[in-house]
């Protein structure tokens, strides 16, 4: 592996494609723009595929998974225990993200990078423990050099397993106790904001639970005195396993012309660390929802990215952009699949 | 038929099956409330079937066509052959319309409630003529009381089909050249708003040309001089064939009992019509998207709607209510089969 991968060019938008599905959205038997967003889902998988017609038959959910030192904090409501039993529980079907996956016909893998329990080997699960969670941000970094890159790597490998399945389409999720409060803390280093804005109630933090989250970010941002141009650094010293991962995942998935869908917060930050480190990764990005993670908005803004469904969620997992996978496979059929005007005999405006 | 069948009772929703799953989204494996909208469909989908968890195997797609007599005021880009060739389109499968029924496995059908031009015998579409058109509202009542009463049975008989046809969801569809005029017509005189606020581009106007439509409106108002609590007579005078199906066929479904997505502009102004009628049609509606119709959203600002998803789509047909479908079924798979916090092992809040 090329030791500076992640900065390798990305594939480049097949125009030609997208131009020849423009055209045929104007003749098909509807006013011009008449179906919205679902047009431009249908136009942009076009350029994405390099064909007129394209289609979505098979989606890979990969969700990374990993313990935050910083839970040690007080920053979240649930003990870190979770982490490895909602593990578990991707793997036994139970979470929301296996009943989606299932309804899909998804392929789902959960990729372990590291979680606090033990987990006991696991069908669909792969043990790819770095360490057992990070270090507390709050008072060392929370990676070496060497364990960001070992997660930036287990995203590409993902991305890899995606291209061997052949799947049209990659979701990463994210499971890790404690990880808005890493993700927030990403967000405050590249946007150059204060915790205030970014720091949310995560599982469901009351207002004093935030205001604390809010001061240990704001005290791990003083500590480590980071460079909001210099992304892997802040990912290395504030982000976590799962993160990286799932940065790395999408930095490759643009570097193969694989389109992604990303989820919510924690998804939408590491976008933004990738986009960050490469810039054209952005041209294979969609955005599924908005999540009821305050933070979010301002990710979202700085991505220039307009999600295609407000449902209040915020659950991570990919859960938010499993939902969405419906809405552009319609958008893809509806597409290939309408009459044109002259195939259907319908007079056009007059 | 007994005379005013519209203002019998509609079913009331089963509150302990509310309680029921209310109860069983807090057990489930999530923080509460981290699948936002999504719980709340499962809940009200658990209300309206009176289980703990509902299910939505098969929904059925009535679409209403008709013209309109204002068409000759020249307030749409198309021409009124098109509501008869779409019929036509609906029925081969290559309409917006069609190709979604196909992918969700939906009963479709058509009722001509009367279109202007002929059409042939079809698979799947009911000649239910009641004229060639609505008269010309622009100087004349739209229709007849007994015209009127007809369009409305056509739409109770709709949804008699749908009962028979074992659906747990109904969405009625419109087709109509001309009919955003009726519809803003309609909602001006209901909501008691300037037709500025309520005529909009439709199948695409310029600017001008929604002035002119505003204006057509605005002068039928003056003409038939409606009482905002009478909508059987706005619905008569200035209304369609079409949206009066749409209204028989919401006032029925909420008497029998079976839960209504609503569509776009068109659908929910025949959804307020409905409700001004038998104010607890309310109870069995869900809004599925805000179209790009600027009048939309205050019609559904009077039904304090807040619909699903916001695709900028402007179609009719009942496609956005159908785009939403996988939506509410995804909203109710996880409600039935995601583990409880119990069944999985995973530990609480701390």
């Amino acid at each position: 592996m090329e030791k500076n991968w992640f900065l390798q060019p990305c594939v480049v938008l097949n125009e030609t494609a997208r131009a020849q599905a423009l055209a045929r959205q104007d003749q098909l038997t509807k006013p011009p723009g008449a179906l919205g967003k679902l047009e431009e889902i249908a136009v942009q998988f076009a350029a994405w595929q390099g064909v007129e017609k394209p289609d979505i038959n098979r989606v890979q959910i990969s969700i990374f998974a990993a313990d935050h030192g910083v839970a040690e904090e007080g920053v979240s409501l649930f003990p870190q225990a979770v982490t490895a039993e909602m593990v578990r529980n991707f793997a036994r079907g139970g979470a929301a993200i296996s009943v989606l996956a299932t309804q899909l016909d998804a392929i789902l893998e959960v990729i372990n990078l590291g979680t606090v329990s033990f987990v006991e080997p696991l069908m669909n699960v792969r043990d790819e423990r770095i360490a057992a969670g990070t270090e507390n941000f709050a008072k060392l970094p929370a990676m070496s050099s060497n364990q960001c890159n070992t997660a930036l790597l287990a995203g590409r490998n993902a991305v890899l397993r995606a291209q061997q399945n052949g799947v049209q389409l990659f979701i990463g999720g994210d499971m890790g106790i404690a990880n808005t409060t890493s993700a927030s803390a990403i967000a405050c280093a590249l946007l150059q904001a204060p915790s205030s804005l970014l720091a949310g109630p995560g599982t469901g933090l009351d207002s004093t639970g935030v205001i604390h989250k809010a001061k240990v970010i704001e005290q791990s941002l003083a500590l480590h005195r980071l460079h909001h141009d210099n992304p892997m650094e802040v990912l290395r010293c504030i982000g976590g396993f799962e993160i990286a991962g799932l940065s790395g995942a999408y930095i490759a998935a643009a570097q193969k012309g694989l389109p992604i869908l990303v989820d919510g917060f924690i998804s939408s930050v590491a976008a933004l660390v990738a986009v960050r480190i490469n810039p054209t990764v952005r041209n294979w990005m969609l955005f599924a929802h908005t999540s009821a993670e305050p933070g979010h908005q301002l990710v979202l803004d700085e991505l220039a990215a307009q999600p295609l469904v407000q449902l209040n969620m915020r659950l991570g997992e990919g859960s938010g952009a499993a939902v969405a996978v419906p809405l552009l496979q319609l958008a893809c059929f509806l597409h290939s699949k309408m009459s044109t005007f002259a195939e259907a005999g319908v007079s056009g405006q007059g």
